[in-house]
């Protein structure tokens, strides 16, 4: 198969869209902003959902499911949050359509269905939540509470792209209740953890863990914790974000808790989510130029088995070693694609494998089937060669734990050469237009001078790293004192 | 605890809104006709979900992910399907609110944010789904496509109720495409029969296979197919709908294929789904005045333990042996929650679990732990004996599945006695207003004939059952002739 993906030096951005594309990952669709997102882009979806609930429930939470509408008054209520995302949300006001008596055939919205309060579509549900919880909550033996929920979210973005930044998108969004402040924001951290577990455990991707600057924080958030991952293009992509969010939304809500010492008390809350968009995050961070390069705890397949035959009866007898070394890896877990189908050319099928990122391809013609023997070619390195056909069900199980270190090794590799520590702004400006990626510099802690970096080299302050040692220095800019550096990048 | 449940015989609509509310699976929310599905509910529905996408994928099917909104102009286009959900449809119409000038701290939609074209939150996503197929399908080779999605829709309701009928509701939706009619409706009596392999043997809830009438198909199908169970006030329930679309899709949205003859020809569409509505059929089909009653194959936990104690060190000694058995029931699958709050007597421990459905509950105490027994009570019988603590971990794993089996016969022995042949409209009515339940009668297949009983006496048919042999008779009302019976039933 042509593949006809454009190189990454070329145009990374178009070489991005079209592997999402080619890939059979998502697609753009009629609805401005919205994706479809295809089945073997959702498979990598449903195995991201698998693990990620599994490390939920095992800290002790549960899933719900909260209303897709937010009434306009709810959404006021906590007014940091309404103004962040009022910008930028679908406004439900009518619950009709009739014929339109101008139009045969044609419907329009029916005047007389309008609704008496506005709707909002969910950008993220803190509003109908703490609505909710103020009910579930009288005392602290109602608390915690520790809930999560799967859904769809819409923000009307202007610019979006496939999996990374789009209307609609899919996540998972966390929100908990606690009685203490220290609990809360235990509880915020502990989460961030989970999240750089998975991104660095499954994705491959290694991940700074840190907190945002005030600016770059949450609207209702007292502190936003977050995970930033570098892209092979050098910026940085905000993988996951952990919020505690204090006693902001019980006191927009009036959620208050009988203490044990006997007052009255507000509740603290958290709220903690990951998307879609980690989709994108392991599409750039490991893909080449012939396709997607999936970790394999993340693959849909881990292992395609390719026959070079001619004729029927050598079919047969490949066909016949193959699937007794698929029941042996499925066995072990291993998801297997035997590639069978007699339309498509050995060659054809090694492409599309490759683009679609299957991490280990095995092939067997003839002459293996004499020697005893199979070609393994890896999809991370592109490395092949002959292995003993017998060793493969001990083989292939190391082959792919090895093949998933590797991808995270040199990703970190390439994190650990695109951070740059510099400590003028000149420099700063240097490394952002030649090699980009993570920028470590002091900040004097200012809203003002991170806003004038950011209007002057487009980069943000991604965070201030969690394990930064405290070192003195000066803002680069304006000499003022700083105690840490802090990590700058452009960024998705 | 008290319960404060009412009793079925008394107010079985009363008894469904409590029990739903009190056994924590799900409440009303501040968004009107739409629910929140707790924790203990949405446990509930991941069981249910678990199994269905399981059998899903072992008939070839994947999922993926299509928008939430479709314009309004797409959703026209299947000009039947269309009329049947303009009527209950939320629109967006704006993307933006603003700060209100007249009222400080509040917000209003931003007129200058008006959508050219508004937006149809999905109530089924037929429309924007054939619209992606489009560009999916160009030849036979890409035949069939087997695709579902789980997903939100909404349909705006006039009078709703938890579960059975709400704004917005949770479901899958199976939407696949065909190269022949034969091979869609094989599709479609595939889907019908997985549904009703859930509902006999997870949900044990006996259903009859059959198809509609055309009065009650879904807008835009040739054939709807559907599972129909029976509650226990003797009002059927649509389990599942499996649809034969014809090419009805296909035409609207012009997808066409190359067929191997040669030929240009449009494609043969389904769909299928069930709901969150599941949950209020498990609900309704088997709970008591007691509180829920839930299939062990479906309930969150299977088993819970009690301890009776006096004292620490009683405690101590009781849970080293339950946290042993606990792990061999873990081990052999079984889900078991051992409640050892100590902020609660074992009394009212007995009346939660029994509330919440718990198909197995075990306590022990002191006496048990001289006498190596302890005592189990089954929640579907309410029988209680005590048993050989060391025979537990086989006694319990076997009692589960006597349980499972247990509840579909008593809801299958239900459904037989509340099933009668009439022949007489007399005795319809009668049968009707007394009994309840399915009446089989013979029906001259005209929908003025079926309208008119369901204004006379609100009793719909159900479906034509897959399995009705040929009888020949006339119809009740008027006269003319039939072919077979069909099921009537006032219904949900
Ligand atoms: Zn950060
Ligand atoms: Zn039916």
């Amino acid at each position: 198969m042509s593949k006809g993906l454009p190189k990454r030096s070329e145009d990374y951005s178009l070489w991005y869209n079209e592997l999402v594309k080619k890939a059979g990952l998502a697609e753009n669709s009629a609805v401005r902003g919205c994706m479809v997102i295809k089945p073997y882009g959702y498979a990598i979806w449903e195995k991201m959902q698998r693990v990620l609930d599994d490390m939920f429930k095992a800290t002790g939470h549960s899933n719900a499911y909260f209303p897709l509408f937010i009434p306009k008054s709810l959404f006021e209520a906590e007014e940091q949050n309404a103004e962040g995302f009022a910008k930028e949300c679908a406004v439900v006001t009518h619950y009709r359509l009739q014929t339109d008596p101008d139009k045969p055939g044609k419907l329009r919205v029916d005047p007389n269905a309008k609704l008496e309060e506005e709707l909002i579509v969910r950008p993220t549900s803190e509003a109908v939540i703490w609505n909710t919880y103020k009910n579930w909550i009288q005392s602290y033996r109602d608390l915690p509470i520790l809930v999560n929920q799967w859904a769809n979210v819409v923000r009307w973005e202007m610019r979006t792209r496939l999996f990374l930044r789009t209307a609609e998108f899919l996540w998972q969004e966390g929100h908990t209740a606690h009685a203490t402040a220290e609990e809360a924001i235990a509880e915020t951290k502990q989460m961030l953890e989970v999240y750089a577990t998975f991104a660095e455990q499954y994705i491959a991707l290694p991940v700074v863990r840190g907190v945002k600057t005030p600016n770059e924080r949450f609207a209702g958030a007292l502190d936003t914790y977050c995970i930033e991952g570098l892209m092979q293009d050098g910026k940085a992509l905000q993988a996951g974000t952990s919020h505690f969010l204090g006693q902001n939304f019980a006191k927009a809500f009036d959620v208050k808790f009988a203490s044990k010492e006997g007052g009255l008390e507000y509740v603290w809350g958290t709220s903690w989510g990951v998307s879609t968009r980690l989709m994108g995050a392991l599409i750039m961070a490991h893909s080449d130029d012939e396709g997607l390069v999936l970790p394999p705890k993340l693959a849909p397949i881990q292992v395609v088995i390719v026959p070079i035959y001619k004729g029927d009866e050598q079919l047969a007898q490949i066909s016949e070693k193959v699937l007794q070394l698929k029941k042996e890896l499925e066995a072990k877990g291993i998801s297997v694609k035997y590639d069978d189908r007699d339309t498509e050319r050995p060659g054809f099928k090694f492409a599309e494998w490759e683009l679609k990122g299957v991490p280990v391809r095995i092939a067997i013609g003839a002459r293996d089937l004499e020697n005893g023997t199979a070609e393994v070619a890896r999809r991370d390195t592109k490395e092949k060669g002959s292995q003993q056909f017998d060793s493969l069900a001990t083989y292939i199980p190391a082959l792919l734990d090895e093949i998933q270190e590797n991808i995270y090794s040199k990703a970190l590799n390439f994190r650990e050469e695109n951070t740059t520590k510099v400590d003028t702004y000149e420099e700063f400006k240097q490394v952002l237009e030649t090699k980009g990626g993570f920028v470590l510099a002091h900040w004097d802690g200012t809203s003002e001078t991170e806003e004038r970096i950011k209007e002057e080299t487009k980069a943000t302050i991604r965070c201030i790293a969690l394990n930064t040692p405290e070192e003195e220095g000066v803002d680069m800019l304006t000499g003022k004192p700083s105690k840490q550096r802090v990590y700058f990048a452009k960024a998705y």
